[in-house]
């Protein structure tokens, strides 16, 4: 595993990478690029739900280390992403007591690498991020993650929401982590297959997801500090669970 | 709070800051560095088991921000460290079943930041550090904190081995989180007086030190990684803590 992801420079390199099934993590574009070639590799971009992102020249400048860029860098993602219909199937096969994870929007490389780590620590099944919002899987996130991001099944989904109706169907319960409710996690059975959904550094999980969910749940906060790191809040979700099921 | 830690530059004026009983955080020293004054400078460094770096001249002049350094630099911590005996004494006074955190040598200070942030969310007495080869406190380590580096008293010992003989005169139980063991922290009564020690992110806690504690224990690890995030892992424990203690 090279620490540096690859990466792909000008327009219709990109095009053909796309078209050939490369999983492309990001697309970083210069502001203000147009032209013919341009509308066609937007068009695929929206197509597939590829995260974008519009940069001044200089980022292209250094992503490409001065290649002659066109004004587009894709970064090529060092791992397979997996389709949540077959993560449920084939995960429904081999245990009756699933465990998934789903993050609404985690930003932060460091965050996104220690929650997969976890992930890998306590047996989870599949972790569910939306194409857009969440880190990326970058080097910093594989090292953080110890390298956990090539085990655990990762699977991207244009929005979150996409991925709960599909656990309700498969009777997954879904328990979501945030401090709005009075129930703590340790009153809550973990025991049956449980997808947990972890919110945002910043604004957590958003509303209108809180709603869809069966058990709103949180960490006692026995200080004047109103959150945990995420990281440290999914750790401690996902410990709960294991305890539970080691217990019974 | 500045972002910015505050930083004393040249020989005399640090010596007399610390005289003055301004707590340092760290001491920049010039490689080759010599003279009178230096070693009187050195002698109260030694003195005062104040944590020193030698590093080249160009970096103090970043820190000083190209003052006249005089080849010193010194960083003043933003927080007033406690002394353990101090600490043991009044939390005996409030409560009947203090808990504690003992860091050894833990190196990143986002790890730092983040564990005194669940310390503050677990209710956790206090904190305490090596004088030596623990992250310092910096302006990095109270952003992670969330603040809670204002809130939970912090406490620096020569070495960690004195706090655990003092721990132990006080009749607290010392518990490692170490994955030499086979006993799961789920299985040890942490219901008790209780003093936790998490190791440093790349080799854990000192073998000398494992060999004091009453109770050695870890977290399951399902997978293949073979260790959690210290951060995660000492939130995991405090959390254990706190759900056995909310229980009972």
């Amino acid at each position: 595993m090279e620490n540096e992801i690859s990466k792909i420079f000008g327009i219709r390199a990109i095009i053909e990478a796309i078209n050939a099934g490369k999983t492309i993590s990001k697309v970083y574009l210069q502001k203000g690029l147009s032209g013919h070639l341009f509308s066609e590799l937007n068009t695929i971009i929206k197509r597939e739900a590829i995260a974008t992102s519009y940069v001044p020249v200089e980022k292209l400048d250094r992503l490409s280390k001065y290649s002659n860029h066109q004004g587009v860098v894709a970064q090529i993602s060092p791992i397979e992403f997996v389709e949540l219909d077959d993560l449920i199937t084939s995960t429904l096969n081999k245990t009756t007591t699933p465990l998934f994870l789903l993050l609404d929007r985690i930003s932060d490389v460091r965050n996104f690498g220690a929650i997969i780590r976890t992930a890998e620590c306590t047996g989870v099944d599949g972790i569910i991020i939306p194409n857009h919002g969440n880190a990326p899987i970058s080097a910093d996130t594989i090292k953080t993650s110890a390298g956990a991001a090539f085990k655990v099944p990762i699977c991207k989904v244009d929005h979150i929401k996409d991925a709960i109706f599909q656990f309700q169907s498969a009777e997954i319960q879904l328990v979501a982590a945030t401090e709005k409710t009075d129930d703590l996690i340790y009153d809550i059975d973990l025991k049956v297959p449980t997808a947990i959904i972890m919110g945002s550094e910043d604004r957590g999980i958003h509303p209108s997801i809180l709603k869809l969910v069966n058990y709103k749940a949180k960490l006692p906060l026995l200080g004047e500090i109103e959150s945990l790191n995420v990281s440290v809040a999914c750790g401690a979700f996902l410990y709960e669970v294991t305890r539970q099921r080691l217990k019974s």
